[in-house]
């Protein structure tokens, strides 16, 4: 484990030269406002916070960092949940909020570059004005730092990709303080180590982001909507695939547990069976190709047992129809006042997608603890929420979360489809990479010998 | 540079007894059969070739070489251009010709498991029986591991991605035997570093591709195509970006310059004009989307001047329709008897197409050299070929090569769309990536630290 020093006072008078003063802290309101995610692990901070207003400066600052083996920690919104961003060991917590901005928008090329501090709702609001939008979705207002730093996705995913898939080019700032390019505003690129996508999902741990370009969508003609419930899961998750194969591309393509779907009826007064039940979304280029993508999906759905299905081409209307889905953590929230909520977030291939959610079920109903089933069906993700009231509780949703990465890594699955590493999930590393978890490990030690870069993350 | 070892003959009975000495040959014709790729770059014999059966035999060959030192060079098929596969070095060359398998279907995925060694149309012959394809498509009968290993890509790409966005998961040797299993059959893995994508792309210099699982998708229902000229490239390339902006997602997306439409109409007896010339196609989910697709197609290219479009959902008719462009290669071979190609390589950003396609235009004019340009147009990839027929003229398109390369460089392009970086790009990797290519090479010494894969190839 890495020795490193702390942050003294000539190291913050440092770091003021590099940002300005006004813009570095030390203040334990500020320290404490960046010490936790939104996820339930304990909060830890750093023990000085800096916001950079441009790439040169991250790298001063990293350049300073490196030489005197202090810890830095990126901060983007700080929406992630497996404690990604929490400063573990302290030191110096790199916040982007102040590298904001739309650098520039390529229009004819469908892409953007962006400062990565950065919240994708708002970049979204922007490119609406141009019939554009970058599709990954993770909820919140993640900063498209975060997403690019955790490969975040979301329900969009099935069709538009993860936040991988939607990036081409970035600018890094390595360890040592050397300011990289990596990928190309070329869509295609043949032309050596595919760096980009080594950065992507490395958690802060290899580099830090300060500009990316991504990849746009021109927003669809013609957007509609479905939902169908099911007797069982089973039949939902063979539609799944028979939507699928079917070539209609779905935008969405989510799954609720028939618990779920009788509590977000209930409480919003929505008219749901207790059944499991499909969301689905289509974008399509007319509203001709979009009514035939709802018919079809009708008769796939119907063929594979849906007690019902309603479906939409107008806006509004789908916008109560996705209701639920759209509303469910808040629904959540509310119902379970008072109480914490721990979510897991495991993905299988699709063929294994209803036997790991049996085995979910039949394991959260032999130890009678309350759980949502929530998922992004067409990728094969899961997240099993399980609010908790006390430390017991609490204890049971992590020995069941245990249960559920080890039943999908045997299922050729992942631990984290989309929610990343963090601390949370390192200890899950060894079993689902084997030896490649020490290549991991060998580039780690090639571009961060001294381990300053988010230590206590990914690795266990 | 690396000092090697030579390849004595207890080498190669130490190989015989890896891999069975049927399978080892130091024999001067099969030496020769695998010193040269179908590009331009002189011949050069690796001193034995070993024909593995299995990873595990793949992992002591290369535990073996390393031990002693020994440069060893993986080969798919032979069909690249940049002398990827090339045994610069000499050493052991490790064909993949016996593991050619599908190992396993997974069709409910849309996956499906193969060996390195297997022919993407002979895989893509079998996928068809289960309605699936695997969507890159370089061209000529390229082995799934040479195109991973160099990222092809092809005409599908505008729609379906590279090779690198169409694989889950790969087994891999690296240099020193170890045997590792990267990325996962879920589609969606956020579970630390991407190692699947360092793989890719990477020609073989950081370890061997054993295994791949492939993602795949469903055959289209309807497919149509579509042929429009133009009286000036900029207006095809306009038409181009409107196409694309208007949500219809070309499945292809062609463009051939005026020249080679001539020489394709004179020599095939095609109704071709004289024009840049698009070629499109379209892949829908019904014969209605399809229809659609084509009219709205049809409406962009005359709003933006087509001098005439044809189209056609008939398979028959498409395949006449878009017989210039198929057989546009062995056209300019039958044409221009007795004389060799050379084919460039490169890529910018869609906005920057149509300056790139006029400096290409002005600079060969000047020069009075004939070049046939063929542009995978909706990714912004062209390939300039030229005909020589003596050491001059190779020489004048290699000093024109240079500066296409350096004029996609300056318009935020790269040097290589699709065709990898081999021995022949090396040279501009500096002036691509910049202090990126430091880090390619850091990661290049901490996985293989004596050097022996594919020595020569990407770094200059």
């Amino acid at each position: 484990m890495p020795q490193f020093q702390p942050v003294t006072p000539a190291i913050v008078e440092l770091l003021a030269e590099i940002v300005g003063s006004e813009h570095v802290s030390t203040r334990r309101a500020d320290l404490d406002q960046h010490s936790r995610d939104q996820g339930s692990h304990p909060a830890h901070s750093a023990e000085v916070i800096v916001w950079p207003g441009e790439a040169t400066q991250v790298a001063r600052a990293l350049a300073l960092a490196n030489q005197h083996q202090i810890p830095v920690t990126a901060w983007g919104a700080g929406t992630s949940i497996e404690a990604n961003p929490i400063p573990l060991r302290g030191g110096i917590l790199v916040s982007f909020a102040r590298m904001d901005k739309v650098v520039e928008l390529h229009a004819d090329d469908f892409q953007v570059t962006v400062q990565p501090g950065i919240g994708y709702k708002d970049l979204n609001t922007y490119l609406a004005r141009h019939g554009l939008f970058f599709p990954p979705d993770p909820g919140a207002n993640a900063s498209v730092g975060g997403m690019l730093a955790n490969n975040a996705a979301g329900i969009r995913t099935v069709r538009y990709g993860a936040t991988k898939d939607n990036v081409l080019r970035m600018q890094v700032v390595l360890a040592d303080g050397r300011l990289i390019t990596v990928g190309s505003r070329s869509v295609k690129q043949s032309a050596g180590y595919d760096l980009l996508h080594l950065f992507v999902g490395s958690e802060g741990t290899l580099g830090l982001i300060t500009e990316a370009t991504l990849k746009l969508t021109p927003i669809a003609q013609a957007i509609g909507a479905a939902v169908a419930p099911f007797e069982t899961v089973d039949a939902a998750v063979e539609a799944v695939v028979a939507l699928r194969a079917g070539g209609l591309e779905p935008a969405a393509l989510e799954l609720i547990d028939a618990f779920s779907a009788q509590m977000l009826a209930a409480n919003n007064g929505l008219d749901l069976l207790a059944a499991p039940t499909l969301f689905v979304e289509f974008h399509a280029a007319n509203a001709g190709a979009l009514e035939y993508s709802l018919a079809a999906a009708q008769e796939i759905c119907e063929e594979f047992g849906a007690i019902r299905f309603h479906a939409t081409a107008d806006a509004a209307e789908r916008r109560t129809l996705w209701y639920a889905r759209h509303h469910a953590y808040e629904t959540m929230v509310r119902t379970h006042s008072g109480q914490q909520f721990f979510i897991n977030d495991v993905a299988v291939p699709i063929s294994a997608y209803a036997t790991l959610l049996a085995d979910i079920e039949a394991e959260r109903a032999s130890r009678g603890i309350a759980a949502y089933l929530l998922g992004h069906a067409g990728d094969g993700n899961i997240h099993v929420i399980f609010p908790f009231g006390n430390e017991d509780e609490y204890r049971q949703s992590q020995e069941l979360n245990g249960l559920i990465v080890e039943r999908a890594l045997a299922l050729g699955g992942t631990s984290t489809g989309e929610h990343g590493v963090g601390a949370s999930k390192s200890r899950f590393m060894p079993a689902e990479h084997g030896p490649a978890l020490d290549v991991m490990l060998t580039l780690k030690q090639a571009l961060d010998p001294r381990g300053i870069l988010n230590p206590g993350k990914i690795f266990p």
